[in-house]
């Protein structure tokens, strides 16, 4: 397994310069030297194979000897609205949502959110798609939206082919019967620990969306979220 | 949301009995009441209503008022071979697998597992099945395996009408090209962090395991392990 570093710095003369943690990183933790070869994305779909010239710890500078646009992205964009969650379990969604292939996660007040989303808060999950685009080897950084409440969310639905919220009084439709299969862009819905009240699906409804079921097992919000993403991804032919 | 019990005790002259770490729960708490009524599950497939009569911080004491079998259960037999990973990672694997549907979970020693399964760690792997249990108020109770090695785990390819491994050097077949939609029975085996060694997945093949690739982005273990679980019961019609 190779690892995979993150710079937003474009590349100079040919050039590349990586900064802070990435730099320490490479230096103290992977010990690079000089004339070693590593990958770093700009976490915004380039790649670049480096040469390493000097390696310092706040600072790594290499030559660019390969770049490229690497072909592990989705095809199809999907986007995640996830409803805050205790604890650190909104950062776990995002991780691993990041690693399966989101293209965003939109942080959502419901009526049933526990707790807000501060500023450290949403950091914290910007350092979670950060580490989950450097485990899985994306080249995509997936966007972290501000907080949108339910309101805000239903503007949205028109960005996308299709829009789905997961729904635990849903008894009808399952994900494989709502999925549109020629949708190029999708946006999941997932509540909170309480679910969402009948009030907010109706209003996301409205907007556009459409509601589907999980299922007669409860799931937790963060395995619906993992569940979802995985469920999609798969049927939309980008897990493999 | 209504919480459900869990009890392995038999009604008996039509009284069901509830004792320790549950009875507390019931007691202090949820704070029920005689009169009240609740629903006990014996993780073995049968569910219980029952009308509280006497309710101790020991003991809960209820009369049989319903008794069923619920139509909350996966219609496929699906359990789920994982390499025991650091930390409390199988754990968390072992609660989100349970809740989607796992029948049970083979926790597997590989050449780049870190770290054993001791005693202490399998008892809360039952617990960590317990709570996923008990969240997703599913009624039968995944069976937590002893550690396999590899060749234990390839003798047992036969019970399975379908044995997948999930190979991340495997760059052909998807899930959805090998799954076979008519298994009753399948066998999903996720490997730990450091992935697979190929004489291993050979070794598995060769007992009549199918790999599959999760697609080009790579997957932390247990996100793996969950994505795996979520889309194949979504392919055989066990999600919603």
């Amino acid at each position: 397994m190779t690892e995979l570093y993150y710079s937003v710095a474009r590349p100079d003369n040919g050039r590349l310069a990586i900064d802070g943690a990435e730099a320490r990183h490479i230096s103290r933790v992977m010990r690079h030297r000089r004339g070693d070869r590593i990958a770093v994305t700009d976490g915004a779909g380039c790649e670049y194979g480096i040469e390493l010239e000097s390696v310092g710890t706040e600072r790594v500078v290499g030559r660019v000897v390969e770049t490229g646009v690497m072909q592990r992205e989705p095809a199809h964009r999907l986007a995640l609205a996830q409803a805050v969650l205790k604890g650190d379990k909104l950062e776990q969604v995002c991780e691993q949502a990041t690693e399966l292939g989101i293209c965003a996660l939109i942080p959502l007040r419901t009526e049933r959110t526990i707790g807000r989303l501060g500023e450290r808060k949403h950091s914290r999950l910007r350092s979670a798609a950060l580490a989950g685009l450097k485990s899985s080897t994306r080249t995509v950084l997936p966007q972290i939206d501000v907080e949108h409440d339910l309101a805000a969310l239903a503007r949205r639905t028109g960005e996308f082919d299709q829009a789905l919220v997961a729904y635990e009084e849903e008894r009808g439709a399952g994900l494989v019967d709502v999925i549109r299969r020629d949708a190029r862009s999708v946006l999941v819905v997932v509540g909170p620990e309480g679910g969402f009240t009948s009030d907010e699906v109706e209003t996301l409804k409205r907007s556009g969306m459409t509601s589907f079921s999980l299922g007669p097992r409860r799931l937790r919000a963060e395995t619906a979220a993992v569940a979802t993403v995985a469920a999609v991804l798969q049927m939309l032919g980008d897990l493999g």
